[in-house]
């Protein structure tokens, strides 16, 4: 981490706090990105350790490989994953998580093992709606 | 809760478990709906106490009139939020969030709070790919 250069100091006021319901706030985008469609599924993948390009599509059910690329490109920007080129020949590419993608991966983990352990109740709910 | 009838049972295989990385699992759109741009915003916000429309559409700054009303129409059909009409002359409308919603809303609310207390780590990461 390192401190913001005047530059970026004079985008963000000082005096405001991040807040995620600004709809300025740099939090925003971010908060998409993590949370989004495919963001979550990849990084819920990479808790379990580094994955290939190759391996983490075939783990996230359904991706494009255009929409995983652009994925890894905005989580790498955002600072929550880690491109890695190893020597070898053909060169191997691995991604892993940083420190605050595994924290974000682990929240995620969590959202989905709330969705996934009341998946009765959400169907009754959604039974219901439809019904009336 | 209610046990899922006949019908539900057939259509949902019931020696599969969850698995919001399988590209039909019912998981999965729920999890979008939840963690998606304008969903994890009005849980999050709700998480405060009840909120009617229009306060709502104030807190999440930048929903459109017509988008938060989706929203909030997946999340009552996903058992995430109550709608209460109110006898009052005009009649109020009140969201709350059930008790699975403010399961949900806590995870998310962790999860921007990660977020918000990182963003120097993310914008320094996002200058450092820039620079690159």
């Amino acid at each position: 981490m390192t401190a913001p250069d005047p530059q970026d100091a004079a985008d963000a006021d000082p005096a405001l706090e991040p807040d995620v319901f600004a709809r300025d706030c740099v939090s925003r985008p971010v908060l998409q990105n993590v949370a989004g469609r495919w963001g979550v599924l990849a990084l819920a993948a990479l808790r379990d350790g580094p994955y290939r390009f190759s391996a983490l599509r075939r783990r996230v059910d359904g991706i494009s490989e255009r929409m995983l690329s652009q994925t890894l490109q905005t989580l790498e920007r955002d600072g929550m994953i880690h491109r890695e080129v190893q020597q070898a020949i053909p060169p191997r590419v691995e991604y892993t998580l940083t420190d605050l993608g595994t924290q974000v991966a682990d929240q995620l983990i969590g959202l989905i093992q709330i969705l996934e352990g009341n998946i009765d109740t959400i169907r009754a709910a959604q039974d219901a709606y439809h019904r009336d």
